[in-house]
């Protein structure tokens, strides 16, 4: 039956941007090393804002933590686990886990989601423009049915001017997806 | 070969109700914020009893963490994003991660399981009955063998008065799942 | 079309040694339950090595969380919830989220991946050696495609004895993956 129909394992593209606009208390950088330098130990809850990637709709939010797993000197920068997912209103939402590098770009793996990702596998590319407050990300996923449009806009292209139309924002009815998380 | 087989994605529902008997420590709340309201940087490892839907059968615990993500005045209450697994003595156990809002019903994802629960993928919802003690979980789950019968008893009704039947929860032996966890 | 084919769901078992060679500050013990027994609330972030089973090679690391969920006197040990992620290089990553018994061995769940390991699905053996510096691992994957031959070489079977080969503890080009996660 259509019940036993797995969806098809096509790659869907998805991209949107995720930015700290400094209004909501986030990252809370917890210092549980005792270390005078960034140091395994140190935690870091964080949840900030999620735009689709044509900047035009405002989607929800990142809610999840950072480990700092290692401080890399070399890189002038740190490695850390990252474990968090991305909500997406009445849509749902899609968890994610693997490492954030703040000297470079790396590949999550997308572990499940809710809603219309429901079942959803794949992976995410994560491109950082502006540390820590301006994520560019773009999620291959398999598992699901096809997005809808309004997730679909042809995306801005990174940079670390990007910004969010002032409707979206705004959070203006036409400026966001239906409930948006918030 | 039926090696290459992949389970039929059908859905089996899977009922459980989460209880917290005060008898475990559980939750350890970790002020880490250091805020006056429950704020982004709060812990909430925590681990709870685990009984069939039926209420007839005790069978493990859940066991994890609900990292607060904000609090919502307005709502009288919190988001948290909560990452466990339910675990299921010698069945196995199924990961988790997504929403806990301690307002309103969520569905979060299912990421992964093992033993009876290897490759298991889909969502589950979550129903609070009494704020933090008592929550009724319904499981959309995909990708497995046909469930045991004993996990499969018809659902006593969600409502903040049920409880566990003595003989599960004095977990005798025909009150519990084999090598229950616990 | 071939993008639609799904990876046969055969598995592939894959062997890996996970070793704290007390170099990486590793792990940093959180005792926030501030109870003088380990207690729900304590959290152990973690970082080791990682080797080819065949102790040949130097793989990568891990990089994760352990949440102390209930110390067992009658066991003389503790359970812990495991969330983790295991680096191969280039390759990729597995994450996992499971038990962590200090008293047995377990099977965690294979909840997603990057790289080779994109849509990866399955379980993982976990069976400790010397606690908490040795451990080895038996992946059982799905959903990917046939993993390269210099992560299938035969496992050295796994005792307390065991070490990782000179070259592949000095990271020399001929002991290691190319670049290696460190």
């Amino acid at each position: 039956s259509s019940d036993d129909a797995r969806p098809p394992s096509k790659v869907q593209e998805l991209h949107v941007y995720e930015m700290n606009e400094r209004d909501r208390g986030s990252p809370a950088v917890l210092r549980l090393s005792q270390k005078p330098t960034n140091s395994l130990g140190d935690l870091v809850p964080f949840s900030n804002k999620v735009y689709s990637g044509d900047l035009k709709k405002r989607i929800g939010i990142t809610s999840g933590i950072c480990l700092l797993i290692q401080h890399k000197p070399e890189m002038k920068g740190d490695r850390y686990e990252a474990i968090y997912s991305f909500y997406f209103g009445d849509y749902g939402h899609i968890a994610v886990q693997g490492p954030y590098l703040t000297y470079e770009d790396s590949y999550l793996a997308v572990t499940g989601g809710s809603g219309i990702f429901e079942g959803v596998y794949g992976q995410v590319k994560l491109q950082q423009l502006i540390f820590p407050f301006k994520l560019f990300y773009t999620f291959y996923l398999k598992g699901i049915e096809d997005l809808p449009e309004e997730l679909l806009g042809a995306p801005v292209p990174p940079s670390p001017a990007v910004e969010p139309a002032a409707h979206a924002k705004a959070c203006e009815p036409h400026g966001a997806i239906a409930n948006f998380t918030d």
